[in-house]
């Protein structure tokens, strides 16, 4: 089956769910948060995965569904955490309605990504949750960790890819990995289709964090510079930190907590500027290209003919070459 | 097995929980909240369901326990909505550390609580799991129609029982179902159960507002009137606005939004003098009759014998006549 029909099938399948209807005021923002849209990333690396295996994918169309209804509310309890005004260019949860409602809206949302797992068949359906339940808690355990380093002086290098790993990477892995289990894959398949889905999901964040400051303005939808104005702690932030000259340390601390709009321009172009002369963006391009060749590594060895691979290995690139 | 031997079998198994270490601002919350205690009465109703068919509870500790872990997450996330400062005498996960961490770690207890139902036997696990998800989005409803309700003008009594039911009582009612469910029980014992559950939770709420205003202060542990100072819509407020008249209406409704400390006293005597005239406390103790006698024509109707239920029956009892 093709990438755009699976995605299709995908569509309609997230377009039909029903989560409930009383009270309005619990269910209503889960339509709201769930038809703002997005990439659909994880589901479709599911449904990706499982069809290397067979082209019926139809019993992963629900569980691929969880996924996505579990991700949208960890970006709905995110919101709440890191005070976010917007989400997909939409108000968030906690601003058009309150943060009570969206913490009690996200909480039944988790509570339907598992519903919507329980019709995997009985024989590999612990198996499935198990990996699901660890998944769930690693995401709040990375973001979790991302608020302690908003309030810590340093974080070096690893510390920040282990947090993104577990709050970005770790779905993605799942995703994969369940779309294997549920066909029936291989172990040892399954287990490379997970650490593929890590170590794109690690590229994906450090392009994130590149698209943030080098993205083009007009076709990353959101403020450039936005991570630099609020202080925030990202791959290029922290190794400009580590490899900045006294001068440059100086002009860096200078701006940090001036977060006044007047300023923006000004701030964003003196901190891009310490970031040119160090190379971080050729030093991040670099970085992705190499959680990217490890992710290839893991595709590579999956044991299924290469023509199989074929739109795993496109959607893994066009992550990669996003603008947005 | 007798009850106390369920008891303390239950308590080992909640002190041996582990539910993660890294990083600790995460976790530690959640050892706190667990290490308050509470009666327990979930889980206890779980183990004495199980116990009348058979006399190895083994199996039931774990999925116990998930309930107790999953009714504490309800309590933090709620605690944040009422912005209460204490809980079981002490401080509140949000006010003893801040209302994200009560967010996230609230999260991952949900997640540990699905966890703890995994090692069910997989050929009942998608059954009881639909059950728990099921129970576990109604609790969310509840707690979203108490909050509704506060913004209201006016509350019926059905309504109210409608609301106490979603968020008290099926998740009693659920604990007793999946204790008969683990043990093999008939469906339609099962069944009983789950509805003997549902109104001892309703008594007990009844209860609960009871002892709010005339419990015995020694005993009681918390403030005696606190609903009434805080203006909460309870059974016997709600009864008493049904049956005033003029001016024991304009009694209650001048105490309204007075919360300042220096007078709590007269209002709570106020408000009380009311429900005294109108006979509130014999009227909610008759409710509390009528809900605790139809939950044991279930507990009658369950087809194990008698001497079996004595220990669920008096358990029963117990939760009626307590004064904290």
């Amino acid at each position: 089956m093709d990438s755009s029909t699976l995605s299709e099938k995908l569509n309609n399948t997230l377009s039909s769910l029903r989560y409930g209807e009383n009270p309005p005021e619990l269910y209503e923002p889960i339509r709201y948060i769930m038809a703002l849209g997005g990439k659909r990333i994880r589901p479709l690396l599911a449904l990706l995965a499982a069809n290397m295996y067979k082209d019926d994918v139809e019993n992963l169309l629900l569980p691929a569904a969880a996924v996505e209804v579990f991700h949208n509310f960890t970006l709905l309890h995110d919101d709440i955490m890191d005070k976010a005004p917007l989400r997909r260019g939409q108000q968030t949860v906690h601003e058009k309605w309150n943060a009570n409602t969206a913490i009690l809206s996200g909480d039944v949302m988790l509570v339907r990504a598992y519903e919507l797992l329980l019709g995997i068949e009985p024989a590999i359906l612990p198996k499935v949750l198990q990996l699901f339940s660890k998944a769930a808690a690693e995401v709040c355990e990375g973001q979790q960790l991302d608020m302690n380093f908003e309030q810590r002086q340093q974080v070096s290098i690893p510390e920040y890819i282990h947090m993104i790993t577990l709050k970005t990477a770790v779905l993605l892995g799942f995703s994969l990995e369940m779309g294997a289990l549920l066909q029936g894959a291989p172990e040892a398949d399954s287990a490379h289709l997970q650490a593929f889905g890590i170590n794109i999901g690690i590229a994906f964040q450090l392009r994130d964090d590149l698209l943030d400051v080098y993205g083009d303005k007009a076709k990353f939808g959101k403020q450039v510079g936005g991570d630099i104005l609020s202080d925030k702690k990202t791959f290029l932030m922290l190794t400009a930190l580590e490899q900045a000259d006294e001068s440059q340390l100086q002009s860096i601390k200078a701006w940090r907590h001036k977060t006044d709009e007047s300023i923006t321009a000004e701030k964003v172009k003196a901190v891009t500027e310490v970031y040119d002369q160090l190379q971080i963006k050729q030093q991040t391009e670099q970085q992705i290209e190499v959680y990217f060749q490890k992710a290839m590594q893991h595709l590579d060895a999956v044991e299924v003919a290469e023509n199989q691979k074929t739109d795993l290995r496109n959607l893994a690139l066009q992550l990669m070459e996003r603008e947005a």
